[in-house]
């Protein structure tokens, strides 16, 4: 944690502070925010309601910049090459509730109220069905038990 | 909350009922993933609890290998360069409960139980306290009306 960084968050805080007092909308320089080489940060998407993860998509500055100002999640979609602002064909919008940055500034948290399915297979999270089988130590003995 | 409790309870019994079906480690193929040209793929952690995002951590193919045999979370340290399992050095172990990849297998969620904090400042998240200010539309009204 750089000096830099602490300031950073700091001048985060007070904006988001003064959002509170104003109907303008707040200040807040991307530039704070890690980008990788293409330019892009994760976003990890959060149902608001039942906490669910629901997907992780990818911005950039200016999609940052989209879903804190116009209360739609707007990601830059990889394969297409474009701006995808959530739910335009689906219908299964995404407002968002919160946005918050994680302790390296390279990957951004976002809480939504999803409406329908987040995932194009018609999933309510793009995670559901698809597992890794776990095997912990614990586990082994436990079956072993029996 | 009861929404979160019961998809955290539905968590821990898809756990419990995977593990005890067979004692053996089951096969996953890591080649079913898809990684970034780095080698690496995203993780996105959640308490098993508290359903709370955790952190974002970057796995190669060994990392998801050990994460879901050895019942820790591990990860690859992009900074420096090496494996990293999560607690080694400040105690603060992450048991994988489970594993599961997104519909382009181009994300990992691991469902973790966390010992103390999952962030290296303290923080229970690393997503605690730095904010993205957000207005819609909706927030604009609001303050307009006082």
């Amino acid at each position: 944690m750089s000096d830099s960084r602490e300031l950073s968050a700091e001048l985060a805080a007070d904006a988001a502070s003064d959002a509170s007092e104003t109907s303008a909308a707040p200040a807040f320089d991307t530039a704070v925010l890690k980008f990788n080489a293409d330019g892009l940060i994760p976003a990890v998407v959060q149902d608001v309601e039942s906490l669910q993860v629901l997907m992780l998509g990818w911005m950039d500055a200016e999609a940052v910049r989209r879903s804190a100002t116009s209360g739609r999640a707007t990601y830059w979609s990889r394969s297409r090459q474009e701006y995808w602002r959530k739910g335009d064909t689906s219908g299964h919008i995404q407002e968002v509730v919160a946005m918050h940055y994680d302790c390296d500034a390279d990957t951004i948290l976002l809480t939504v109220k999803q409406t329908g399915a987040a995932c194009h297979t018609g999933s309510r999270s793009c995670f559901d069905d698809r597992v890794i089988p776990v095997t912990t130590q614990a586990q082994e003995t436990q079956a072993g038990e029996k």
